[in-house]
């Protein structure tokens, strides 16, 4: 590549605008030249992180100022909402946008509105965004202008279930299930009780089991890749860890698969893929094998009564939100798809 | 009372071991006479475990010297197998036997010797053990003279099942699916590399997805509880925490249950037992709720396609072993059942 | 005694707060009449913190309608300056006053302003209260109207080092250095992102080296021990535990030490002290064996060159404040002073 | 550089080998020739340390059949005693050693017999040994045949006190106070009771007070800082969290330092030290802002009386053992210090 480049990034204060950093800040092609968030404004990015003392030399940026239309590309770490605000500008300037919010994930704005309490106001920038899991979508982020980056759970539950959905081996008039747990870093660095220390550690429990907002995001995802409706139980619950992601997923097999070797299947689809792993059957992923790296692993585990077992493990803040967000944006650059990500797991 | 209850325990070093004490030190109607241990004899409990200083004064004492026969119940905290080489001589000297490990508590010799790897060396008195969950075999233990007390997994899974099997509310064509999830306590106090701090702390992982012991314990109730043969798929998970024990129940509900209010069918069958709490329905119940203590809380989740997810949550070490211990002890000896359990949860 | 004490508490929904009710809810002598809280009001105290269902049945209730003066006895779990503004009242209608923050421990109110930047507004029952550490000031406490409860901090700092005060034991030319390290639930139940899981979990930290407000508290006892000035460091840490409080202490011995039994004189002193435990010389305390109560214990080791380096761990919840509150209710109202604190540390 | 360097591990199966991996398997100029384990010998490292899955494709061989003279440098990540055993072998085949463990940290060979309980078998190697903080014996570790890699708390003790030791601005009449804190990985990947989960979590402790093998370590290289003798009181204590260490040092500061600049002085000292990063004066460093890195910050406070204190953050397996081992490796071999070694901190 002939320079590198310029990379802006909206809302750098929550985990995923420190995890963009963290990755960014050693990627060879990427120049970051503007961080912005509206309560910092001024203030040193290490002075508030200083794990980047030394990496990370910019301030905080207010966003009334910041030249982002100047840049090559922009992510947005961001709540639901600011990205499709600023979306339609930066498009039109030829900036291309990384959304790692929820603005750009679901076609069916009315789903859209029901769950986020809020309109869609770019329902045409949303038409031409793509659904941003390389190992789906590949080809068509390559020329995407705008990318809606996936939730954590969903890259669980999609890429644990994409070999099955793909070829018709999922009996699907039975449910599936997928019973998620999370680290609290999926919470996000927001001052709430509920996430302090001292409340959710040494402690486990299940929320949003009544509805949560990646319910409808794998639903719609799903149904695309089958082909067909289908029902889907979603229940994640909340883990005494940083990060770290692990989704039980169960499913009926159907009759075709009883002709057929799952785990050549999986192995098959994702031989390709860098970053999706998959283990000898039987096998049993921890979260700490993917600690800090841009991996996910899967194994599967054949059950009684034609019922497959599929666990699915990754950083939820890495493939789950901010390393596929770098995979994405080089895929859109046109850069080797794992530059900036070869960083190791930390174990233990 | 007139007099104090004369209580051995065989094997005070472990988890369970130290749970008994603490548990046993302060029942008013308990005079703990014995505790033995191999390795650790002449040993004082305090200078093993200091949270009893002032509390527990006894020592460890040699297995071979201790007179458990002269005891009124001895309870075995040790490993599966010993209370079985015991339990004919405590039996014939009228000593009743309450076994923490598995020995009671599969009636199928055949399968106890498939997962335990051990022959069964007293079936007559497996024949006549009680399976110790008060609030399905209350009158039986009452007479019982050997109780096999739970496994910490089955206590969750059948008292959230009870209330539907026994009125027929399940589909059973449809597979039960217990995804369960353990604190590292559940693993025990053995030198382990899988289990050291740097090694199961900030990260979770799957186990025994291929078998686990529990499976044919509960397995066994279930069938027994429903009163026919049904398939049961079990995932238990390690969690990065002490003590607690979340179990997610997923089952497809029969014809029937579509009109039945299932919130007060558990309401009524739990409303007269102290430790079994039902939330309200759409309950989030946390582990920390029950840690130290001997409650275990249900909570319902109605979710589509007239499937129902259950989630459960215990103590493993109290409800899930020494708690429930003594709560039979309580029955046998015909003490009022929360004598010694009214130990309320530490939160935070 | 004839009749059950009347309690109400003010700010029941910290964790001190949530303490005060674990502890009180079982105190045979006890009866909860009113728990207040401005924000909550009308919510059930069960609904808030579900590990007291079933055994407190309260609502939490608006302090401007709560019969406060109608208690015996008013704790006050609340932010500094609450316990002062109602303390007048109180007192002037024989209530009891026991104050878990600050108001009520520092006698010089210009020091107690400079640190809480706060007037003090009562000076004149400052004067009359009581510091509430039953072990240095058993005989005033039982006849105080007004109790300071001390910081929990300075309970560690202050019963680690009365022996050696009391006896003239320190070289007081050399600063008295306490190295303390508390968990998180020190920080009390607030949302802020620094407590977070994320944020305080698998990490640790120093804070509050420059100045913190128990520094001011530990020295005014001190000198009063020591009867003549001292220097005194003060370093808190933060560590990643719920609960537990360790203060490892370095004093420079005086040669009247030298001719002295050290661990006598510790065991001598507290020999009647049912909630100070004094470890054989050279013990390792760890926090965990006083998860959950009242216990404190301390542990000697001498260094070269005279140094003496004492160890100290409590649970900063328990005797650190409401256990200690709850100890000091016990004497102000004539009953044994471990009632309602019989619990024993949940280990593991 | 032309060539790579053929790299040798002796004892991959513990915390600081898999670390070493973890940083070798990305370092541009190093081939991992051989790893060896005696008990794991034909396992692929990968299916021990699945973090590693694509990146280290090695097994672990026989110690008795890896050729590691055939390496240019050979790292022991083994228990104490081991690489001086085959330490004389491979410096005569002109092979480089690092020692991860102590048999080179001390030249006093009787102060190692006592503290190892193993008699030293090289003293003539042992002599040409060089300690190898970089930061300190730059010069000699450039051309050392064989490297005492330093203790994890020594790292830390020393460098925190470097800058006052060499200009003679600490007051050597008083002892200097250590008070450090490690995360739980320091104990290693070994089978122990003590270092469990369900043991070590949620809870804290001091242990080798009494005596501790980096007290003499940390002692021999303080004097010959300081050019004399001097007293040092050291107190680890171990903290729930798997990496990070935190050592908390009370100093008295000489009447030369009151007309210091002492935050002037420790910036220039490690002005151009990559790894060494000294915080603005009052800075409060956490250990997870090193997490995974290779980086060690420093903080200074000072106190009244003339004391000091110094805060001093690093992670224990990497500037505290493998990181600072690749430090030295690099230096050895005349390439850039920071080669494989940047890795920014996880945080969070």
């Amino acid at each position: 590549m002939a320079e590198k480049i310029k990379v802006g990034i909206v809302g750098g204060t929550g985990y995923t605008g420190v995890e963009l950093l963290r990755l960014l800040a050693l990627h060879p092609w990427v120049d970051i030249t503007a961080i912005t968030s509206r309560g910092e404004a001024g203030v040193l990015v290490a002075d508030m992180f200083p794990s980047l003392r030394g990496y990370v030399n910019l301030a905080f940026s207010d966003p009334a100022h910041a030249n982002l239309t100047g840049c090559d590309v922009v992510f947005f770490a961001t709540p639901h909402g600011v990205a499709m605000s600023q979306a339609p500008a930066l498009v039109a300037a030829g900036t291309k946008v990384i959304d790692l919010a929820a603005d750009f994930r679901l076609q069916d704005t009315a789903v859209f509105e029901k769950w986020y309490k809020l309109p869609h106001s770019c329902a045409d920038i949303l038409r031409n965004a793509v659904y941003g899991i390389p190992e789906l979508y590949r080809d068509k982020i390559k020329s995407a202008n705008v990318i809606g980056n996936p939730g954590c759970y969903p890259t669980t539950v999609l890429l644990g279930l994409t070999p099955l959905l793909e070829q018709g081996l999922i009996d699907l008039n039975v449910p599936i299930i997928a019973d998620a747990k999370s680290g609290v870093s999926g919470a996000g660095r927001k001052a709430e009780v509920a996430t302090l220390f001292a409340e959710a550690s040494d402690s486990m429990k299940a929320y949003g089991v009544a509805g949560h907002r990646h319910h409808p995001e794998i639903y719609a995802q799903l149904t695309q890749l089958a082909g067909s409706d289908l029902a889907f139980i979603f229940v994640p619950h909340l883990i005494p860890m940083i990060r770290g992601m692990f989704s039980t997923i169960y499913v009926k097999l159907s009759d075709k698969a009883q002709q057929v070797n799952l785990q050549a299947v999986y192995g098959q689809r994702y031989a390709q893929e860098r970053f999706v792993d998959v283990l000898p059957q039987g096998g049993l992923p921890e979260t700490r094998s993917v600690r800090g790296s841009n991996h996910l692993r899967i194994a599967l585990h054949p059950q009684l009564n034609g019922y497959l077992t599929i666990l699915v493990v990754q950083d939820n803040l890495v493939k789950g939100a901010a390393g596929q967000a770098v995979q994405n944006m080089n895929i859109m650059f046109d850069i080797e798809e794992h530059v900036g990500l070869e960083v190791l797991p930390l174990l233990p």
